[in-house]
């Protein structure tokens, strides 16, 4: 007998065909002998039409009661999956955030869950009770609702299997798995079996479709095993784990991140504290900086520049940042360019494998993609290209990499 | 400053344009220096919408599960009033069932309030936060969400304006008041300015659309200054009190019940037991009894008739349970008749005012109505009559009593 909890997104409990398909993999779980937990989102547009509803009483809502709006949503769904599972002759009990003991931090609208107090849902277990509980929302020190914001269900789904120390933890979405590539661009791409948590963190972009990062990271902090499952095909789908059993793919995945700006500031001087001078000013106006560069300079005492990228949209409030406090920072002048993709291959086994990098940088080659910037970590290879290039760029570093 | 509790039933809060009528009147009533707790319904048809859903599932649906469902809809709305609120310039916050230490028992569905913890809607108070609480809601002993079943919200809060000491109740409905007879019947009906709790309890067939008498049992109980106002005239209401001031009219209303059906069995042995007998048996059946009569016999020893009401949709299995019976119950015959209605007059004044039988005899009489039974409590007298006379009764006694 194994402890297994299944999360459904919003998708998959949209109307009451779906429940009830929801309802069969959960039962025929049960069946087999094990115990289930189940976390659901609230069905399909329900939030929206709430924050609609929201949106015709204020353009500003207070947060705490956005958050006991939202949370009426996974209410309503965890109530009808439990009645269809009843309906299919098993006993169910529907849990909100506080009843399953989701304790979180002050923050409404995008709380961080500080722990869950299991001992309700373990109870309910003990009586062979299958346990439905609300996901993306929980309950404050001051009792409260708070929800957890963007990925919320798939967090409150691996933090439940973290205190309940369950066996997995089965993401249920709409794809099958996690592709080697965005199959809607790369024809070839293959899902894969197994990944680390590590590269699917770095696999971000290709991740976000069915895995948040926030969940990822609280699964590898509590080593639980993850498994992405389609709720419609049912195959096996792709397990996410510390270590990956099987002799190893060089890399597991090429992701494509098509929104992407290079900003580069010329002539700075080359003093200590430059770059710091620099990022604190962005970070202070909310600008997220991805990759940095620095090109080194072989004479020490001449001016140096920074380029890095931002998302498209912060492009133009990075430049007049920069612009304003020109005089402060010294620099001769700020250069940018939008209309960029990155193209990153992730693979915790180009480790030990050299040469991973001169095969991508062959194989953009090949396919005559001029490369604009480089980025490495030890297990990412990250190129800026043209975003014309970008299609073209993916399904050769693939087939490089996969054929 | 006063603490007034407001209650807003579900047409008061269907649309954003009637959730800041809402919000006008709540922060109206706080801006003139008094605490406010406001008690929402969920809005218009949200409880059929998730009914139909319910059933979509199963057209048996677990208890608990329904009232998990049911629950959600006073949390939209609340959320939505707090937010409307804020939007005018003041401080609300929401509180579901629980969080506002509504306990009830286990009766899903039906729960009844077994008291209220009322410290974390007055520490709210003390901050000076407008506080709005979920009604029809509350949690048991199992720490499970329960619903109260017809007329919870009113319940909800008396309930709170008693824990509170509040120095008001007040119910907001879409009429504005309780009136003297059913004004769609009697054009000459009047608005009470005040009602006993003992009349409006008598008074439920005109009671019952504006006020629920669980909850007039419940401010009876802990002696909560109850009033019924419109939210939409805003004029002034209906008080509801233990005892009310002005020099008392003698009746406070007319009332009118047209689901009637009267069953007589015939030929009982004048022996005791045999009314026990026969009304056991038919509570056994569920089937509710309204009024009872037994003519009195001049000789003992011979045979005796009694007469009761029902509603028409009880009439056929009264007399299919009673004709089965008929041999244990020793009686001749059983008779039924239905296209009855029933004709009250109610009020603690003719307690000390002899002769009001008489008057509304007499009005009756000049209508030419033939009374087919009479039936009189210590605030009330009823009569029973053609349905088709009920109009014209109504009237009479009416204007027999207040023009």
């Amino acid at each position: 007998m194994a402890l297994i909890v299944q999360k459904f997104g919003g998708t998959s409990v949209a109307n009451t065909e779906r429940i009830f398909n929801v309802a069969d993999i959960v039962t025929k779980t049960a069946a087999a002998g094990n115990q289930v937990v189940v976390v659901v989102s609230a069905q399909g547009d329900t939030t929206d039409d709430f924050i609609e509803k929201a949106g015709e009483i204020t353009s500003n809502p207070p947060a705490r009661e956005m958050d006991v709006l939202l949370s009426a949503g996974e209410q309503i769904s965890m109530a009808l999956l439990a009645m269809a599972i009843e309906k299919l002759g098993f006993r169910a009990t529907s849990l909100t955030g506080w009843q399953a003991g989701i304790r979180t931090d002050l923050n409404y609208g995008s709380a961080r869950i500080h722990k869950v107090k299991p001992e309700r849902i373990q109870s309910l277990l003990d009586r062979n009770r299958i346990v439905i509980v609300a996901g993306f929302q929980g309950i404050n020190s001051h009792d409260s609702i708070t929800t957890l914001g963007r990925g919320g269900s798939d967090t409150t789904a691996v933090a439940i299997a973290a205190a309940l120390h369950a066996d997995l933890c089965q993401i249920y979405t709409d794809v099958d798995g996690v592709y080697t590539a965005d199959p809607r661009i790369v024809p070839g791409a293959k899902k894969l079996d197994e990944i680390t948590f590590d590269e699917m963190l770095e696999l971000a972009t290709l991740g976000a479709q069915v895995l948040h990062n926030r969940s990822v990271e609280m699964a590898k902090k509590y080593n639980v095993d993850l498994e992405v499952v389609s709720s419609l095909t049912r195959n096996p789908g792709t397990k996410v784990k510390e270590v990956t059993s099987v002799e190893k793919m060089i890399i597991s995945g090429v992701a494509c991140d098509k929104d992407t700006a290079r900003v580069t500031v010329c002539g700075l001087p080359d003093e200590p504290g430059k770059a710091f001078r620099v990022f604190s000013l962005l970070a202070k106006n909310k600008i997220n900086i991805d990759i940095i560069l620095q090109t080194s300079s072989n004479q020490p005492g001449t001016k140096q520049d920074i380029s890095f990228t931002v998302a498209t949209a912060s492009r133009e409030a990075a430049v007049k940042i920069l612009e304003e406090n020109k005089d402060r920072l010294h620099f001769d002048s700020v250069t940018s360019q939008d209309g960029l993709a990155k193209v990153s291959i992730v693979g915790s086994g180009m480790v030990s494998n050299p040469g991973v990098a001169a095969k991508m940088f062959e194989a953009l080659s090949d396919a005559h993609v001029n490369i604009l910037m480089i980025a490495t970590s030890e297990i990412k290879i990250s190129v800026v290209i043209d975003i014309a290039d970008s299609g073209r760029a993916l399904r050769a570093v693939h087939d490089k990499f996969f054929e």
